[in-house]
């Protein structure tokens, strides 16, 4: 807002920078109704300024020239079907049997493997990877390096090596999904893989094999779900958080950053776990008492009986 | 198995299903032994059923098409040596000097640097980098975005600034070597960095310059393993470890998942580090209480010794 | 040392290899003064030894042959300005508007976004992403797979779904800056995303929008750091920490690895969080108490104050 002059619009969306409103120059701002009245230019009031924001800087963002049809170097299969005002950038391959939607773009370097189906209006950015067999909707985005659809980390012991586990599910994309660049979605084993719609992934995600993740849940960036794990919708996961194989995780679940789920959870509410930070030197104190945590209670407990005893013979 | 009919043969591998046994409609179940008893209809009875899915179903995948040579956009240097019998798929990058054994894929997209050996029958997915000087073994798989062979993380401090140390090892992948999509493999500073036979990584993992992996050893996603570690043959590793720099690890030790290892591991077993989740409500009543740890040890003790004197002095 | 011979030069730059010294058969040892007079054969004294081995092997590392211009299948549109020293390898992708500077590279299957500068001595390796609008500077290293300008994870809630929030700022990368494979830099939502010079990440590095690191601060692998967190300069932060959004780390501060950074940091010093390794079953029984940290105390507590209730008693 500070920032903002007398031709411009000023949006306050983060209560954070409230504090910024009484010296605003903007000509008018766009706020939530509790601002209005500290607003000194006019205010322009909405439930949700975040949410207006979104929408107005969409409305106003150029989109990028469009030229359907094919970049030099782009590589296409004569049996792969582009809907012609689809775009297939430089140095792209779209192999055998892929069908690619109306007003779709595959970015520069990416590939398309045999027999994947694009909806439309989806865009696929740079150097992406789509394995054969897999489906994505419209109006997706996938960010640089996403590889949709590798082998999930199937394997079956042998005694003295490990043997590959064949992974023929495939991975479903819905539509409106969004992921960020370098997240990996692995194939189903036998079921596929399983994206809802409006799900928003953040950037170097791992998704194991048949995870199925409900409908607009949002995850933030490195968080690691492990295979088969099943989450519901309107869910929220923070960032570097590890979810532990086969389990489920209920409709509108939050989870902070860096936790380790272990355990399925049953019920929406807010869930965390690990440690805050410490100067080093208090911390290597503590966690060395860590270990003997379960130590200290029985001593604590025996205390307690001690005392006890005294009281009854007291009597 | 319940989704079996009288012309299918189901697998009885998970025990989490065992519970469906009864109500297979399928004409045959591949189980174990302890199984054979409730099996309702014929069972193929065999000691490890998932080693057998796993067999059968390799065996009854079809294998895509094989069609040896060059596709369109591929770019090989005149002196890279590529086996008639291989295939560089469109737009992949084969550098002045490189060997490609037989049968072996190279993906579209992918680029393999100058001087790289690469075995036979070996599968390099899209988009995979493998840099100069590295060599690969034979029956490797890379999934797509694998880099392997990027400098390590190697800088000297100059007092106000970092200087590079030029990182002149390379990466060796010995053969049956699995890598999942994006994991990062860094080239050793001074010696290879080594993974051994039979190695299963899962992805996104990080290893850092000079680690040795031992063969068989398999590592779930999202794993960091810092410079000049080295893992013992037949270990087993969760997913989100981290392994902080120029530790060893025992063979067959097994590391559960979100673990910190800071210390050596000279003995096999099972290690674990971390916190379950909890509510967030109790999570940081908890978590706040940690920051007191060491002090509430020293009351407790403090306490244990004030009730051992009256004892003494009663006497 | 022990693998140098009367015709090699060799160097102590680990106190780890300390114990290697007397049976040393080089020619001469680079060393630091403490080691001077246990050196067997002739030394070469230098404060800093590691960096002295940097910056004689930098000058011994022959570099690859520089043919400057365009390999077979780049893909360089024609408004692009590429300076006639810098060398676009096979496949890459340097679109529109885009500026290379001098001697700068651009490796196999690279892409360059739209408007892009990128300054001289750079190099870009294989399968690098560059988004439009970003800048890079001069002796940048990019290794392969790092995706420069992603939108960021910016979203606002319409109540039953989310909406994207158009990310109309850049990346800024200044001079010397190096980027660990696959790792994500993402673009800014409204101003841009700064990395200052001299700054080194390592590999799957998330870095989130609107994010400014310091100049010379080194981050390892696997670290992921949230939107608008600001980050001093000479900071070094260890491997798979994770840093939430919002936050201010000062000048020289030291975070060991896997900690969890949830507070902003006001002073240098070192800081951790996290738990050491244990073997699995105490790990289990030690973990099942921290649910009851807070009550120990209280019960702590409790037990302090009925023993100070008698003593008060029995004066």
């Amino acid at each position: 807002m500070t920032g903002a002059g007398p031709e411009d619009v000023a949006f306050l969306a983060n209560p954070r920078y409230r504090g910024q409103l009484s010296r605003t120059a903007a000509a008018a701002v766009v706020l939530a109704p509790a601002d209005a009245d500290a607003c000194p230019v006019d205010a322009i009031v909405v439930s949700n300024p975040y949410l207006a924001y979104a929408r107005i800087s969409r409305a106003l963002t150029p989109g990028e020239p469009w030229v359907p049809g094919r970049a030099p170097g782009a590589q296409v299969a004569e049996d792969a079907e582009v809907d012609p005002s689809a775009r297939v950038e430089a140095n792209a391959v779209v192999e055998s049997g892929a069908r690619i939607g109306a007003r779709t773009r595959i970015g520069p370097g990416a590939v398309i493997g045999r027999g994947v189906v694009i909806g439309s209006e989806t865009v696929i950015h740079a150097n992406v990877v789509i394995a054969g067999g897999c489906r994505v909707g419209s109006r997706v985005i996938l960010h640089p390096g996403v590889v949709i659809g590798a082998d999930g980390f199937g394997l079956a012991h042998a005694g003295d090596h490990w043997e590959k586990v064949p992974q023929r599910g495939a991975v479903v994309i819905e539509d409106d999904v969004e992921v960020g660049a370098n997240t990996t979605i692995d194939r189903g084993a036998v079921d596929d893989t399983v994206i809802e719609a409006g799900v928003k992934l953040d950037n170097l995600i791992q998704v194991g094999h048949n995870v199925r993740i409900g409908a607009h849940t949002a995850i933030a960036a490195c968080t690691a779900i492990a295979g088969s794990v099943r989450i519901g919708r309107h869910c929220v996961i923070g960032g570097a958080v590890a979810i532990a194989g086969h389990l489920e995780i209920a409709d509108r679940v939050t989870i902070t950053g860096m936790s380790m789920v272990s355990h399925s959870i049953r019920e929406p509410g807010t869930y965390s776990s690990g440690l805050p930070l410490d100067d080093n030197h208090n911390w290597r104190r503590n966690a060395a008492r860590f270990r003997q945590l379960d130590e200290l209670a029985r001593r604590l407990r025996a205390l307690e009986r001690r005392l006890r005893t005294p009281d009854t013979e007291e009597r």
